[in-house]
């Protein structure tokens, strides 16, 4: 037995404490912390309550502690204080049992509870020991066992917390945790291990009543499960097991007692080869045994736990450092030049939490996560707070277990019937009639173009069949009245009605030849704290001089509908009557068949957002000509803009609508194309050749309605989104209209368009530093990597994309540090 | 109290049982019984066992009894017999209940023990009591408790199984309480009410180790779970909970013991508000008590949970009654000209499990939900077995709440790596290098083409710049070489490449104009008993007279490599040369940019089998000319055609080829164009404009990925799909030859193509009877589908389509039920 040393032990309510004071740890920005991963760091789970956590922490501290190696146990919430005390017992039982296997390295271990609540702390408090054990060799480990949280009633953290008034807020654990588990929190050498075990079974509340496993799950910690080996043990551990994997966490062991009911036979049918799992001797019912044989008798066990996790972690290192090599030799990236993508700059996401992703990153050779802002909103899509996401991850589950994928020609199910009712009763409230599903916003277009191009030639057919004898096609050109700067997608029907860009070159698509009448418009803007209106010289009557185009002081000016009897309006009409009379008619053998544009914004045109007033009118002249009208609303749908729709904010309806992206609450993807009845109507009749021939396999696919049912109403209903203002039909205002002021007004900014769920910045360029294929921003947006915030630019567009209930001072947050960057930015 | 009129017990090993002997119920063919909706039917689940099923089982029934209405209770299985026997319980107390309240009816009660071990049956054995209770009134209920199998042991089913050698298998379990469920079981008249008890918690195994929600997964009966009120038992219920729904069942209540720790707050907060929460009393510890006083004071906690349930089932049954009409009124179905369906033809899907859908039927004025063998594979996707089918499930659930959906340029996370690895590795292997996500088979094939004229142009610049000035595109036209009947999907580019058809008329896309070659190919199909080539007119030379245009005895001859150095393959050869030179050069103005085909099978062309050495020999021409070969193997991939790709059957490489449909074992929409390193390598450069400018928002989506990953392992591995052969290359054969051979032979069946998955009949039609509008074959389909098979048809042909692991009984099932209806059918 080696010598006991040294032993300090004091109760105080203060003492020395090397992190900052918890209360300043609280934030409402809830980005997960970062964590090191240099250290082997394992959450312990349990089935249930009372299945032995604390004894699997312990047998595995001895284990690691006996290899030569430090670790930090920590208890996060501990109820039943100072009766009971996990980290008290595993400071003691290691001490101990190492002691006993006459160990031969030196232990130095400590025992702190950090914060108790009033009667706990009455009880005991707050507490401090540390001992040291001389081994018969000079090296060193430390068993470092804290108690982060300490109510004294012996019953759920929830309850306690609420009857001992000790609160604490979910982010403060997670903070108060990543103080620990960061990268920047300890000096070890990577020999340290680090275990966190949880109160009770996995989805047992925490102090507010967020269930434990949705508490953590920002860290995403990959756990060990303790199962339960009794009877019914079997049903509660693969239960526990799921509500883990349903949550996105790695579980690599599951470990529990034998109670002589072999159900490690079913757990292991039940994992197959994907997760060990380990038995542990039965533990002795007396409770005056010390546990002394049973931890020799277990030692084994522990051991090989030890090394389950160790090659977990490791291969899992490995892996995260592999990546970016095998991303670059075997991914084809849709829009990149590989030759500009260096290896380094390769981001390894190792998952993603409500708005941020956590990537794997090696800074000043520490191999750590981190959190990064999803600033592109993964390209438009992106909805879900960290509730949502939960929610629609056990919805998808849940869908993809009762329908996996169904027909739908001639048939209903619920999850297509119940999204239709919705997008109705949502977007297409109005004027919407019918849902045409099908895959993405370019499938959705193409359908959108197939259904106006027969409606106009169904609602012209008299006149077109009494002017020329076109109706065999031959002699007769469809085209699409579109905007320039528009987008519509990449498959070649939806190319077709994009005016001439990068993407539509020879080299690109040599099919591609632009049949649309392209209209430049008119944009608004703001710079230098107003919204400015830019009309192109096209348009510019005599009425307006490109000098005396007005300006708004706020953004709602600019949708006045008082704007319909403007000049401007006589001016806009003027122009549009003229290019629909010049562009369509018998003689030129053309007609426009369709006008398509994207409401309000266009989004991968570089953010512009385009006259509403432009627009309405727009949408009204081509109705008086019969012309359908079809709104692209596949990035401007669902609150993009702060509306559910973009028409709301136009204030007119269109014939046939698109929706994608945000539409499934940003998880897979689905489009709808809605039409009106009208549209519909000309569809029917005796023969199939009459129908609609358009359609995808996975056509309204269980899972794409699954999730939009839940995040369509998620992001309307106040209960679920708070940003949703009292009128209910708004988001509030996102992005601090101070900090917009500011950054309006700098040099180095030409303009901004900040609405909805969108804060876009074109900085000044010039030449080829502007435009889609410029590189002018990259070090900009490498440095706001470096701040936690990823970008892509869009040419000299920047911009921050969030959800629609993503709170405002995680946008204040991000905005700021876009502000302080660009005010240093000298490209 | 009611006067005990009658009671009649005895024990017995024989007795008279008014349904067939359980031993001839086995079948392979597991297919969902049918299950009457007439009657609230319910299971009760556990949190975990003790959780007081049984007590909640009575308190239900005698709710229910009370209310006049009769129930059925059944316990499939019973351990721990005759010592413990809930059948007997339920029996008994409810009795006692009903008489201490002195119910008003007259109760006839009985219970019944069907099958007991050897070991139970010695220290009791099957059992039946009955008993009558008079009532004041004439009105008589029923009480029928069942126990299906009971064991001696009071350990899991799987161990009692084992132990006492009463093994049953899952079907048998599932077919055994169907006798007792379906529409045809009872004579009841509505009011009866159906409980079946599980054993343990929901995920304890059943008798062959088959976990309990996973066995009675089949029959997806909604379900009432017993919480626990006890410390952690918010956590197993929650757990428990979401097993259930990981499995796609509904869980209308929570009911649970209160302990005093107030578990239902943390439990409503979970559930919000889709599920009521009942609390029970606390149930008296005292094992001498009989539990009157709590049944008493629990009744209006009983009534509520009848009340629940009762909602729940008429609400459930009033939602499928309206769905046909509310579909007709919302939907706008693809390839669906809905003046040609009926509402009374819809068919409401209520879930899939494995190859069944579970539709929603009214017979003789009864509502049930009855299986249908999905033969269409839900268009060509389908791929999972059961097992397949809730391992996606959780593993999507897994990654919607590990990453949802990140961004994918210039990065790299897990499930993509994973899944571009695994494509490289089979489909991809000895030829691709690179994967390009998108969404689904259409765009796959957009991406395709402009990866090969890209490459086209590229390697045949210097030919086109010293030719022509062309390189600006103005004066070359690209075509694409393919086969008449071919489809490649319904957007414009991927329409472009398919010769003129019912899809492509000017009134459904004005735009299309057919930029191909299109060549009308050979065909290969079985009839009279063997495999038959046909060469068309256009390709016949004088060697080959229509007349001694060879047949086959055996597919794989068809195959043979032989072939190539045979009089047809110079044949083949010389027409494709002469077209090749005749459509393409400076001359004509149009080069013939990329050859794209299906391999071997053309699906939606009517599932047309092309002469696989016509394919051969022109892909090798192709080469020859540096013309870029493209398989479409969106249909063909993944072991459609019992090869893991189609080009494995033709024996040769492409440089791009296109995946998607059963990729993802038919789960969700994500399609693949894999290209080799010298197609990928004409993209690299210095410029963005340079790269390929085409993507979709949710490329590579983590959920897509991770089911491909899943899938395509599964599908290959010879421990999860038997139909694997010992080569590990091919599926055994799935349909019976004999009875193929038999369906050639009919008089009016045309033609059979039957490979790997899929087995197509071509009915002798004439005239409009033919082709893709025909609605032929449609009275065939509807008496198949009284047979329980799923079948849209291609005009005239009729096809079934099974997954990769379907096993051959289904296949060999499915198919006498056609080869009957066939027989006897007379359009």
């Amino acid at each position: 037995m080696s010598p006991l040393l040294l032993l300090r032990r004091y109760n105080s309510r203060r003492f020395s404490f090397p992190y900052p004071p918890f209360h300043t740890l609280f934030s409402t920005v809830s980005t997960p912390p970062p964590l090191s991963l240099s250290s082997p760091t394992f959450t312990i789970w349990g089935a249930n309550t009372g299945v032995g956590k604390t004894l699997v922490s312990t047998g595995l501290s001895i284990s690691v502690l006996s290899s030569l190696q430090s670790l930090l146990y920590l208890k996060p919430l501990q109820t039943g204080y100072p009766l009971d005390s996990d980290s008290r017992f595993v400071f003691r039982k290691v001490l101990d049992q190492l002691r006993l296997a006459n160990c031969t390295n030196s232990v130095v271990a400590s025992n702190q509870i950090l914060i108790a609540s009033r009667s706990a702390n009455e009880l005991g408090g707050c507490s401090h020991e540390e001992v040291k054990v001389n081994g018969r060799q000079s090296e060193e480990v430390r068993l470092e066992c804290k108690t982060l949280y300490a109510w004294r009633e012996a019953v759920g953290p929830h309850l306690a917390a609420e009857r001992e008034g000790l609160m604490v807020q979910d982010e403060v654990v997670r903070d108060v945790l990543g103080r620990f588990l960061g990268p920047q929190s300890r000096d070890g050498d990577g020999s340290e291990w680090r275990l966190i075990e949880t109160a009770g079974g996995v989805a047992s509340p925490g102090p507010t009543g967020t269930l434990q496993c949705d508490l953590y799950r920002p860290l995403r910690l990959p756990g060990v499960l303790v199962g339960d080996g009794r009877l019914g043990g079997i049903s509660t551990t693969i239960s526990a097991y799921e509500s883990l994997v349903l949550r996105g966490y790695d579980v690599p062991v599951v470990i529990f007692e034998d109670n002589g009911l072999s159900n490690e036979v079913a757990l292991l049918s039940y994992l197959k080869k994907r997760v060990p799992v380990l038995v542990l001797p039965p533990i002795p019912k007396d409770p005056y045994d010390n546990l002394t044989d049973w931890f020799l008798d277990s030692a084994s066990v522990f051991t090989s736990l030890q090394d389950e996790l160790l090659l977990f972690h490791s291969r899992r290192v490995e892996r995260l450092k592999d990546m970016p090599k095998k991303a670059k030799d075997l991914f084809w990236w849709p829009f990149t030049q590989h030759d500009l993508v260096p290896e380094n700059s390769i981001t390894v996401i190792d998952s993603r939490c409500a708005e941020s992703f956590s990537i794997y990153k090696v800074k000043d050779g520490k191999e750590a996560i981190i959190p990064q802002f999803d600033a592109c909103a993964s390209w438009w899509t992106q909805g879900p707070d960290l509730s949502l996401q939960t929610e629609l991850a056990r919805d998808v589950g849940y869908s993809a277990s009762r329908y996996g994928h169904v027909m739908f020609p001639e048939n209903v199910y619920e999850p297509a019937l119940r999204c239709a009712e919705l997008l109705l009763d949502g977007v297409g409230k109005g004027w919407a009639s019918r849902v045409y599903y099908s895959d993405n916003g370019s499938t959705a277009v193409e359908i959108a173009l197939k259904m106006a191009f027969r409606k106009f030639l169904h609602d012209h057919s008299s006149f077109l069949t009494s002017q020329m004898n076109i109706l065999n096609g031959t002699d007769l050109q469809l085209k699409v009245l579109a905007l320039t700067g528009g987008y519509h997608g990449d498959t070649l029907g939806a190319m077709e009605a994009q005016s001439p860009s990068a993407y539509t070159g020879f080299f690109q698509q040599p099919w591609y030849s632009g049949r649309g009448i392209f209209l430049e418009p008119p944009t608004v803007f703001f710079t230098n704290g107003k919204w400015n209106l830019s009309v192109p010289d096209s348009l510019v009557s005599d009425n307006l001089s490109s000098e005396n185009q007005p300006s708004f002081g706020f953004r709602a000016d600019i949708f006045c509908r008082s704007r319909d009897s403007s000049t401007i309006a006589d001016m806009y009409r003027a122009y549009i009557c003229q290019q629909l009379s010049l562009n369509s008619g018998p003689n030129q053998g053309t007609f426009i068949g369709a006008l398509l544009i994207e409401p309000v914004i266009q989004g991968a045109g570089g953010m512009n957002m385009i006259d509403p007033l432009f627009q309405r009118i727009l949408v009204s002249e081509c109705k008086k000509c019969r012309i359908p009208v079809i709104f692209d609303e596949v990035f401007t749908g669902f609150w993009r803009l702060g509306r559910e729709s973009a028409a709301e904010l136009l204030g007119c309806h269109p014939d046939i609508a698109c929706y994608a992206k945000l539409m499934t609450g940003g998880l897979i993807p689905l489009a709808a194309t809605l039409a009106t009845e009208d549209v519909f109507q000309v569809f029917r009749g005796t023969s199939k050749l009459r129908a609609l021939l358009h359609g995808h396999s996975y056509s309204a696919h269980a899972l794409g309605c699954t999730a939009t049912a839940k995040a369509v109403q998620w992001f309307k209903d106040p209960r679920t989104n708070a940003n949703i203002d009292s009128s209910g039909t708004q988001l509030k205002e996102l992005w601090d209209g101070e900090t917009i002021n500011k950054i309006s007004s700098l040099p180095n900014v030409k303009r901004i368009v900040s609405i909805g769920t969108v804060c876009a910045i074109e900085l000044e360029a010039e030449g080829s530093d502007a435009g889609y294929a410029s590189q002018y921003a990259t070090s900009l947006i490498r440095q706001l990597r470096d701040d936690g915030i990823y970008m892509r630019p869009l040419g000299n567009v920047i911009y921050l994309m969030c959800g629609p209930c993503t709170s405002i001072d995680i946008c204040t947050h991000q905005l700021n540090k876009v502000y302080e960057r660009i005010l240093a930015f000298d490209s």
